[in-house]
């Protein structure tokens, strides 16, 4: 049965779930089949439980090693409860964040290697992968003050990180978009949220099976 | 700095608690320097709220590779913040479980596969292995019957596993030890706790580095 895998990535405060929110509405008439909105970490019961372990910023003891193998334990489970069954039943998923994410932010954020991150990926995925990945592309500085203003305090354990740790994941984005060049697609989240929007529905669209969309 | 890392594996219900329990009282008197008991998985504030999520039989749900990557994460978590700490001080370190349980439990008990489960554990204690591993040697149907018998009703989610999950996890013992025959040494655990405990103390004694007796 065909089905349609769709994740969204880009640097914290890079506005993915409102871009997620607004391009279902708009996208919805167009689809013959269901959709599922998802988001890593999290997305299943047991993940998360394992979200809530990662982000609580009283975990500031936690080693990088043990964030990589938290957020991949989480994304299994997500795999197994929720994207895999909806895959199987023929639906498109919309997912704000998968790998990607890991390799920019454990592998090059806190310098556990891309190579290295992936491994334990490929593990708790099984080696699924998106099959088209959007990047909203706004700079690390950028991001962190939408952050600031929207959270005002209230930031978790990742987002907390100084700008330094950001511009890392930033370059780590670059490097795994590099090496995607097909399934990942760059869209300039810097423009009105209503233009970035359109771009996105515009673009799954264009990717998206025949067999998925309406006559 | 001389230290040493001793590990106890072996069975549900082998006695491994009890063992390390009096085994530290008996072998106190020869130290020269301190000594550490931990276990896992837990062993430091973020590896216990670990520990809650992988045995909480409410998590019923929780897939193989989700069970393999928390067990690594919470190792590794630990290996951080109490395992490593402890031998840079030349301390000894009795830690009740360690790798060789991952290797047994979800590498064979869960059908993972052995090489899998140790690339994750790789990253996750940064190659660090015990000095020594004594294996406590009961079979399953043992090993189940006394933890029936002890925790009534409150077995946790890896404890109320099928005889068939613990016979394999058993087979999986049996090849780790063949692997490691130098480092793992097995320990007939049917007999009297006494000389069970005796055995431990004698064997520890005799691979101590003589810096870390008492003349």
């Amino acid at each position: 049965m065909k089905s349609f895998f769709v994740s969204f990535e880009g640097p914290d405060g890079s506005g993915k779930s409102t871009v997620i929110q607004q391009m279902v509405t708009q996208i919805a008439p167009f689809l013959k089949v269901p959709y599922l909105v998802t988001r890593e970490p999290g997305g299943s019961k047991i993940a998360e439980q394992i979200r809530q372990l990662i982000l609580d910023p009283a975990n500031d003891a936690m080693s990088a090693e043990t964030e990589a193998l938290l957020y991949a334990a989480a994304r299994s489970q997500h795999m197994k409860e929720t994207v895999i069954p909806a895959l199987l039943e023929g639906k498109i998923v919309f997912s704000d964040r998968f790998v990607d994410s890991s390799l920019a932010y454990q592998g090059v954020g806190r310098d556990l290697g891309i190579k290295q991150v992936k491994q334990i990926n490929d593990f708790a995925t099984k080696g699924i992968a998106p099959d088209l990945t959007i990047f909203l592309d706004v700079k690390p500085e950028i991001g962190l003050a939408r952050i600031a203003k929207q959270r005002s305090g209230q930031e978790d354990r990742l987002e907390q990180e100084k700008l330094l740790f950001h511009q890392k994941v930033y370059a780590g984005y670059q490097t795994v978009i590099k090496q995607y060049p097909e399934r990942i697609q760059v869209i300039d989240a810097n423009r009105l949220l209503t233009d970035v929007v359109d771009d996105c529905v515009k673009l799954i669209i264009k990717r998206l099976p025949k067999e998925l969309l309406k006559d």
